[in-house]
């Protein structure tokens, strides 16, 4: 076998593993429905008014809901445009990509456990273990991405060090922040909660918008941008 | 990197999240299934006529189960139809689509509230709910349509402006519509769950069948239509 | 558009439906575990034996959980089956593919219904709902396979009108099958829900093993068979 | 047809069961959350220090929580192993995998009846259950085994007779390993369950690790031993 069909094959491998890990998830998004519960009235109280305030005082259930939906997007995302930048695998990369999907499929406990208990005097607990399963989930990706560029070995030949410094930097910098919003918990748990919601929205520019070069790692980019890279 | 070597990149970078969202799709589809609860007798008025009755006590869960996994599917279809004519992606459209997709894992939790709240007292907002949903994910389409023909920048450069201006149409259409159900909910449930049941063939059969060139967008058409179209 | 180019495009369309289908049986076929409830026993009584005497009265879980399981296994092949033989698509055929995956994610419902209810005096109803889906079921794959072969036109042109005739009356066949399941059931569940389970074996058979060239019909084939057929 | 074809049609098949089969792998594997249930406390005895302590109480589900994933994960690992090495599907192999899909979906019951009863006396039987479940699967995974390598008609004729054979070899070690594990849950479950726990992890370092050749079956290697080959 060539190394050219070897690296083929491998990297056809590689993709096999991403769609499974899209598949999870893709199931994990979904599965977040569920902390959204039906209320549950006593049948002789049973009125729009009544229903109406049932359903306005879950409203963690439905931030929390928005939060991990549009973090595990985020996450999926990210997860892509690490996958871009390989194409081996080793037993490292598996084993810190198992890892990270275990921690996705895990975000529906916290989500579930803050939507209960957030108007309680726990929510300070509930929103420092939902912090602390990112700042878990965070470390995975550093191990992923750390598997992926020791040595160069796994990477791509296209990547450039300033790309691969780049994305270090941008995964790195997400543990400051949840470990922040972790400890936040128990000072004030909205704060805690509010900060998580505005990291999503913090990856989601950087991500796509501020940097050019890393929005286009995982293939998508603003046209503009495009356009003047043509000219 | 040409032009054309980057369209091609971009364009299986698209294929890569319409995969995501079809998966996501198909797992909301397939929860739905848990409004229908298996009913609990009490341990000594178990019979055939009390589960008979119990079971036909339920049909709400069944018309709202059906209703919804029809709507979702067509939902589908439509999604499926606006990613054909985009070739690629930029942030606005990226967010638009996970809007949508967090809207569609919504779907089974207003499903089960009208399942469960049907015949009770507090029906009008529980349609009414779910009515919403629908206008909320009707404006989450018109502004992922948008975002794809802003410019046209993002769309496949054979799509002809007639296309564009009668997939608008008929995306807008969806809004007072679905905004009529959720106002008629107050007036009467029956009729506004009656109403969101109907758009669904209403959908099927104008996005299929009324309009043939707008049923090719998806890729399927009337065998008919398609022997005239090649004489 | 030459026509070669529009059937292929059209195929390819039948793909992506096909895929979203798999998606859907895949997901429904894992939600039937819910079917298997961890019992409850009271604080006071845990032990071994009583775990274990709770675990075995469950049994009925565990039949009806392996028979739906098997079912849509089958249907699953069945349905592909179906899809290797169509290279177009239309508005029929669409809406009885729809209707065949709203059933396909019923059936977690009287999977449950069953376990729950069978060694109870309402058992006669629980699996005549239960074997009355199939039926449902049954008529959906006949209005599938009746909108492919209506004059021919979604079918691919290899396809023998033998073959035609062949899978028309293997899948009519099922109708009067699970017909007297259901009204089996009214006399004695037991023996409902022990021919649901011994159907699913013979579609097993008569599909795969039964008649090589509808067993080559979704690509796969005794090895001898095959062999015989190149000699 | 000539052979290629034939060959080239059974190929594509037997890649269509490979991914319904990994839709269902990856939909079981994140219905393991479910097996983490957030604790209910009484209203008026909501505190940090309660919801912690309640949270820690429940170290059973998330140890079994764990084991579970990774054993999935390593299992569809191995099952996507032996599929690489298969290219032709007969009526055996198809039920064989039929069978070991129907036990993968399953393990999401015996876990979470392990995170209900371990800190229990029933904590024996859940474990034995728990270890059993494994049991099976093992013979399902020998049995798919077994079916491809009979007469070696379904493998791809470049697989080697010691790769087949070393490859038995491996999935029959679990059997004896797993049978300890049952037995050994009725004189002490923690053993019991730590067994299982530390087989994954065996699993997984003799699959990918300990034997290049072996690894390399599922198109993944250390970069050095790769190196060296193309030396």
């Amino acid at each position: 076998m060539s190394s050219e069909q070897r690296a083929a094959a491998v990297e056809k491998e590689t993709g096999r593993i991403e769609s499974f890990s899209d598949g999870v998830f893709a199931v994990a998004i979904t599965l977040l429905v569920f902390a959204l519960q039906v209320p549950h009235l006593p049948a002789g109280a049973i009125s729009v008014t009544a229903l109406g305030s049932a359903l306005l005082a879950q409203w963690p259930s439905y931030l929390t809901f928005m939060t991990s939906f549009a973090t595990i997007l985020i996450m999926w995302a990210s997860h892509h445009g690490i996958f871009k930048l390989v194409y081996k695998a080793d037993t490292l990369f598996l084993f810190a990509n198992g890892l990270l999907l275990l921690l996705v499929t895990v975000v529906p406990f916290p989500t579930s456990l803050v939507a209960q208990y957030l108007d309680t005097p726990a929510a300070a607990l509930a929103c420092a273990v939902y912090a602390g399963v990112f700042v878990v989930i965070n470390l995975a990706y550093n191990l992923l991405w750390w598997a992926a560029v020791r040595e160069r070995r796994l990477l791509h030949p296209a990547v450039t060090p300033v790309q691969v410094k780049r994305l270090t930097r941008h995964i790195l910098l997400g543990l400051p922040l949840y470990g922040l919003s972790t400890l936040l918990a128990f000072w004030n748990p909205y704060v805690s909660l509010g900060l998580c919601s505005c990291l999503w929205l913090f990856w989601a520019f950087t991500f796509y918008v501020g940097s050019p070069s890393l929005g286009s790692l995982i293939g998508v980019q603003d046209v503009e941008t495009a356009s003047e890279s043509d000219a």
